[in-house]
């Protein structure tokens, strides 16, 4: 598995996934139902793909076994299912392996230990239902996350605003979009904090005229 | 746009939604699937109301410009969505003129950026998808928002509870109301919190005898 | 009402809802859309059971009558609702009587106020609408709440992962095989952090090939 | 209680949901989550309002004291709520004071019975759970029913693709322009249904050109 | 497994679910999410009930086995799924055995064949997800289907508008009930129909207005 | 944009969704929100696929002009949207470009006149809300539509039990494998339908002992 370089995943990172997504034209976004178990983290990281059947987390210990410093679980189950797949040991396990958080479209459970531990994870549930370890799943596969396409190594970037998927080959282009963007808002938000309105910065009064935008 | 007397909303804001939703007969609760993005929260202040096309946030400049000191903006779709139509920019807009916070059927993102300014906000979602400027909404026209009616320079009241509307010709006797329904409560609360039974304070061991209660 | 020992049930709160769900063969799990109202809390009590019409919590005050310290509230309505059937004042008088915290298929109101008051909360939604007091509901008989059957002076457990059920006389058994179940985590939380993988401290790479799993 | 004119009632329902949402600006439908008991039924009726507690159906009976010929009932609960509030034995009664149909943000029950009485109702579930009659609710005031605004005497109309309320005030209008769409609509559908393309029929490659639409 | 009577049971299909749920005081409905795959079916018969593991299905053979002629399958899964757990082989099995129907809270597939068959299915959702054959479930012990506790041997009645279970032990007297409301039922059908009011047929105005109500 | 061959396509809607979703590994199933808006239809198409903004049908006219006979539209919104972005003009369009069926993962319109027309539609919601044309979308790309990935070209079937997406490359190779399955099924339907049991046909006794079985 490629990965994208590490000053650029870091740079992702520290942008945010609101303004990494508009940099890469608003795309890459996982649905709002994946939420973090512990606000203020802000990560980025290589996507090593799990797809598991449900109420089944044996593939996890395979997809363990690929991880690399950096990178991030990114695992999906092949039908609906909110179990509670990944818990304190996996997340020990992970951990040891360089992973620095879990993105997963099914439940987690030992969240006290997982906030203690500071190992982030976003989920579609918090559930302590176990699973079993009777069916194969599939490691660094293409899956579907939370309604969007993960490719093996693609940039993932996560904080309490969501969860952002950057195509590996498009990260470190969106990287530049992202400081652009990024410098434009630090000029714009001294102004509007200054009581300049965004009609005026915009220059849009105009073109809400033409609109038929009518005061009364 | 007429607005209700400033220490009325503040009396409002005091007494929380819970109170107020009861002093003005069980009226003016939006649905609880609006929730506050951190907890702690608890304002009050008149609705400059939005009325916005879906995933379209335009409209919200318009609506800045008609905030004054003490307002709240009250925004609902014209459709169900939940794209991120306010973040940090629109929020230090909308401070510097005087908002004190927002209340929105849809989504919200730089929740990290608008936790640290301590700019509230209560939304159905957490959402980073950008919004497009294409369509012209409604500002200050009725809105139902989180199954609620609004009219501009109603008050609304927002804490942990949730969020109540309040039309602005009955803030002042609501507020009378929320007083009273108070001071009842505090006399209550010590005698339950000493151990005598709500059975007996409110007497109502014989009521529930004639519905038929037993005790087996 | 028969209670379990107070010892087994301390020990199962410190076990926690996850290896409790697991000590007794993956059962007992309430569903995941309960939640706590705030972070932490890992209690374990005896159930008092309460069945509530929808939108009147008058049989509340009948249920606190019959609570003894180490309790807990478990409550469900007869038909889905989310009404707010339990604020401050019932929680005072609850607290009053040995009631160590509430588990509610419904609703719940004045979370600061039980925040402040450290009274754990359990709840489908928090929401400030009021009910009445006109119809009968029932006291410690079987009730089916999340999703899950309790009796009347089962132990149930809850913390930051949920809640389960432990049938009172199965209680001290479950604790038995809690206990074990801690013990061996112990050892192979410390294999797992020391980089073994779960492939080998479980010894998985055989039956996953026999299953057929391929590395590619 | 006003009403509108019969034969723009008549006409609105001919006109059906879609076209009369289109022709009065995008306004007044309800959420999609109302759907008929049964397919194929196009009414429209003047509103008789319902405002109802949780679970108590006792105002249906003050309410169909109301009805006149060719109004509707439109129910919503005061809080979220399932339960059956009307079956078969309030369906006669209503329809013997000259009801045309029922619409109701909660639930319904005999849908068996109600269909052979040929009785159409939208309501947001099919559930047989009971009500009481203990509580107050409110007829003929401004109700929020499945997110829209009805007042009494609005005319409501509802078809397979949901509901649409039509301020009083506006129903001569609305059905003169619903009537201006429906004959620009079948020119449109004629020259559609012989192979000629949107794009050329409403002009629309030039402007789609210029915002940048590209053909690789 | 000890079974009702018969004719008991028959006459429990005849009464309805509405009906039935009333005549046993309100209890025993399956949640309002289990819907019919097809209009028009109204059984009754006695629960085999099953519990399965999420996404497998190899319970389901072992419960055939264990069917009588008149029983219905009641199935549930120990964590929420709606994987398609039954299709047309299955059905033609159960048949075989003597089986009338299925109620399950999960999904189910091959509907088209299903309603061909005249074989009826209460379900969360159609799906046509398959299912592996690996963890072992339980055949006939209690189980929460639909959020309604099911012992084996219990009286399941569905149809349109949902499903009510009967303890076996009270069916024969639910049946005696169901058939004084129906008896009184018709009589007020008549009345109703011929345009008296509720209000006066209940005898309902003077406690509507010691109630308090207001007509203005 | 490449098409599969057309008898490998009719084989596949002949085969249905179940079984060609077993057929090429249980993948490539679509969320079961996804329902038809009639009963009964059975088809297969090739995919030409259209992303949408929020509320914006725009594209929906540039997607027509890409149809070939046989095609299937295959639409979804950039972030989630119910609106009713098709009806029946645009349906009478499509249709006659040779379409043979709408995939939305939205909403849709005029649902009678597409019943009486017999163009088949599944979607996620049946909604009147009107859309506007003022933002570019996107044709034939790769989409993520009811939670899978498809790509222009995709066989795509479609039946009362769902959605199946099969990759255009294994079109041929999953018809073999559906072909093979049905003539597996036909000779166990018959054997099920004589009384022999799956445990025995399937020769299961002996693996559900094994796995801990027990009969009480």
């Amino acid at each position: 598995m490629e990965r994208a370089d590490a000053n650029v995943i870091s740079g992702l990172a520290h942008a945010g996934v609101a303004t990494v997504h508009e940099a890469q034209g608003r795309t890459g976004l996982m649905h709002s139902s994946l939420r973090p178990i512990y606000g203020g983290a802000r990560i980025a990281g290589s996507a090593v793909t799990v797809l598991m059947p449900p109420g089944d987390n044996w593939v996890m210990h395979v997809a363990i076994e690929q991880l690399r410093e950096g990178d991030l679980l990114i695992a999906a189950p092949t039908s609906p299912c909110e179990d509670g797949y990944f818990g304190d040991l996996l997340a020990t396990s992970a951990k040891a392996h360089g992973c620095r958080g879990l993105i997963i479209d099914a439940g987690v459970r030992d969240v006290r230990d997982l906030t203690a531990m500071g190992f982030p994870v976003w989920s579609r549930a918090i559930y302590a239902q176990g699973t079993v370890k009777e069916t194969l799943g599939s490691v660094n596969v293409p899956v579907v996350c939370g309604g969007a396409l993960v490719n093996p190594g693609d940039v993932v970037v996560a904080d309490d605003d969501g969860i952002c998927v950057v195509p590996r080959a498009n990260a470190s282009h969106t990287l530049e979009k992202a400081k652009e963007r990024e410098a434009r808002e630090d000029e714009k938000r001294e102004r509007l904090a200054a009581g300049e309105l965004g009609l005026d910065i915009y220059d849009m009064r105009g073109r809400l005229a033409q609109k038929g935008l009518k005061y009364v």
